[in-house]
């Protein structure tokens, strides 16, 4: 076998079996196949498609790459993974609400780059609390409280990271195989038994339209199915940013008065939508209405917020910024967005643009070594569907440069688009 | 621009624009592009394909990524390549032939990598040949005497060197713009003003069947007429290797032979259709009969030898070899083949293989650095439609291991297909 027979096989449209993919991957992992005849491959898997069979050898190659996490001393875990998005505080809410109903959470979460955000950049941002522990502490933390939150620290599928970064360089990042084994390789390197999926479409998300959603989410799931992981997908729009705020401060304090009962309507609708799901699929009901019932409950009741606390001071972190707010680092100036035009209804507000904003004022990354500024940001007063009266203040700029401040105020004002 | 957005354009099926052609190959050639890059472009093109313009514009952009040969002071040079095959001494008898009737051959040739030889192994099997000389020392010989024979010294089209090297890496090599592009780069910054090709078909060749040879040849003619290099291409069989020796040491001989009118058939009509369109190109008649005449004629005249020693001692080449070709060293082992079928006719005789066994007796290269061992080789007294008789022999192998020698029989004999 060898790495030119593979490619040609792919080049001229034919399915690869499971011996030529683990040896592309095995091989390619040991470094004993260049990156250009990875690439090449890559690009007619892109061109070519692939099998569903191919696409679930493709995952288990790769799951199977480096570490696996042996989560079975905690029992079933339900792991839930976004796609991506602009705004989105969800783990964070997510969570503690699952843990507060005795679901084990156990979950490690990425950084942001480019225009999206990440969990763990959003944890940083509460002062002690600490994403990079040892696998052993990880487990342990979720044995005691039932919830731990971390980064990625051990050598989790590392022929992904390669082929991810490959991706990147030659614009073959589209692919719905490679975007599904992706993901789905992560999360079984991850120890998940059964995994929920938030799949986004929409000018923030890496699916543009809902159809290209759904094909992503069916393959996903049968992924799932054919590796023995549970897996369900809720397909959400990410047209506008998700909730109010955008960067990672301002996102925690969004993510503190969630679970203190005030939630932005779209940010509950994800929220219960997945949380659902993952109460169903850890065996805890199976009538997704009457689990959203349970949900809403523990946050009035004071358990998810509670939750929330224990993870934080589990994990060093500072409570008291939890229980005030308004202990965390303000941005030197807050600028109102004001809109002159006529009345109207904002009709668009594309969370991409707002990624990309939030990202020039210092709050995300451009390369993976970019340092974050957490207390930057945008809070959005008026969403896609408000309506606008003439001299109203649509958002705020948090800024810490005054320039960028006010050149983000003009840029925003150009993203919003009304009718 | 940047290198990420053309791969995503070709991978999309769109035309590249010059300027984007230009780019990435001047980037390339500079290493600001990196493989990984250029193989998932390479890979696309195959796939996608490229118009006709495009593909002048990848032909341009790499003959003038180097060094470009400037022949003007030698006047108009009409130049002659082949796509390849086995067994093909054509140039060292074609080229003396054009010389004697007046018309400057200024050829630099390469050497054999795989099953295929090249003229300049076979030209250094003549021993004190320098094949590498100064580009001065190289126009002033055919100033001097109207012909000189080199390998590629200088920095010609050096973008396509690395694209060919990866296109073998990563299975790209059977693209016909990428193959025009890549022959005709080199032909156009190796001075050629007016080319003749030869374009080889069947089991020896790169194309396959007739059909593809002649869109790969229109392809190549087309590119020559847009980038104002006159072209013309002769569509030649390589169902079997072409005359009666392949190894380096033995073909040279039969080009000497050849010279002094002992050439077979094919090898004359390869050499009359090759020789008959250069000498109209060259302006030396529009009648392609009587151009073949004329060859035919210095010939048998003896003048084509005698161009043809004239190069060999203007070159530090040893002529006595020429004069006598039992000088040239043999092959310790001369082992004939013979048949042990009935009568019958010679139907198959796949010159892809009898060209590998040629490799495995050491007459060819699997890579690169490996050394040659001119004096092995197959000699083949039986070929395509000839009939044989029960025990007759059909050829013989010329082998320096005894043992090598006994399996190349073997080989040779299952290669030989009778009905």
């Amino acid at each position: 076998m060898n790495i030119q027979e593979i490619i040609a096989k792919k080049r001229d449209k034919q399915e690869l079996t499971k011996e030529e993919i683990n040896f592309f991957i095995t091989e390619y992992t040991n470094n004993n196949i260049a990156d250009y005849q990875a690439s090449a491959l890559i690009m007619a898997i892109y061109l070519n498609g692939m099998s569903k069979e191919e696409t679930v050898n493709l995952t288990t190659a790769m799951a199977t790459s480096g570490d696996i996490l042996d989560l079975s001393e905690i029992g079933t875990v339900v792991d839930k993974h976004s796609t991506g998005g602009v705004g989105d505080k969800v783990t964070l809410i997510l969570a503690p609400i699952i843990a507060s109903l005795g679901v084990p959470v156990a979950k490690m979460s990425g950084r942001g780059l480019g225009y999206t955000g990440g969990t763990i950049d959003k944890l940083e941002s509460i002062p002690g609390y600490k994403t990079n522990i040892s696998e052993e502490e990880f487990i342990q933390n979720v044995k005691k409280i039932g919830i731990s939150l971390i980064g990625q620290t051990m050598n989790l599928a590392p022929a992904d990271k390669k082929i991810y970064a490959l991706r990147d360089a030659t614009s073959t990042t589209e692919s719905i195989p490679l975007i599904a084994s992706s993901i789905m390789s992560k999360k079984i390197a991850a120890g998940a038994n059964k995994i929920v999926l938030d799949v986004t479409y929409g000018s923030g998300a890496f699916m543009k339209t809902k159809e290209r959603a759904k094909e992503l989410a069916n393959e996903m799931i049968e992924i799932g199915r054919l590796a023995g992981r549970e897996t369900v997908a809720v397909i959400t729009p990410m047209e506008e940013p998700l909730g109010k705020n955008v960067g990672n401060n301002l996102e925690v304090i969004e993510a503190v008065e969630a679970l203190k009962g005030n939630i932005a309507e779209d940010v509950k609708n994800v929220v219960l939508e997945l949380g659902s799901n993952m109460l169903k699929l850890a065996g805890k009901g199976n009538d997704l209405e009457d689990n959203k019932s349970k949900m809403m409950d523990n946050i009035l009741n004071g358990k998810a917020l509670e939750k929330f606390k224990e993870l934080v001071a589990n994990q060093g972190g500072d409570v008291t910024y939890i229980k005030d707010t308004n202990k965390f680092e303000k941005a030197k100036y807050i600028l109102p967005v004001t809109l002159e035009e006529q009345n109207g209804i904002v009709k668009e507000l594309k969370a991409e643009e707002v990624g990309k904003l939030s990202v020039f004022l210092g709050g995300g990354r451009i390369r993976k070594e970019d340092k974050i500024d957490p207390s930057v940001g945008i809070t959005l007063i008026k969403k896609i569907g408000d309506k606008i009266e003439k001299g109203d203040t649509v958002a705020y700029i948090h800024a810490n440069d005054e320039e960028k401040g006010k050149e983000a105020v003009q840029r925003l004002k150009e993203i919003y688009v009304i009718e």
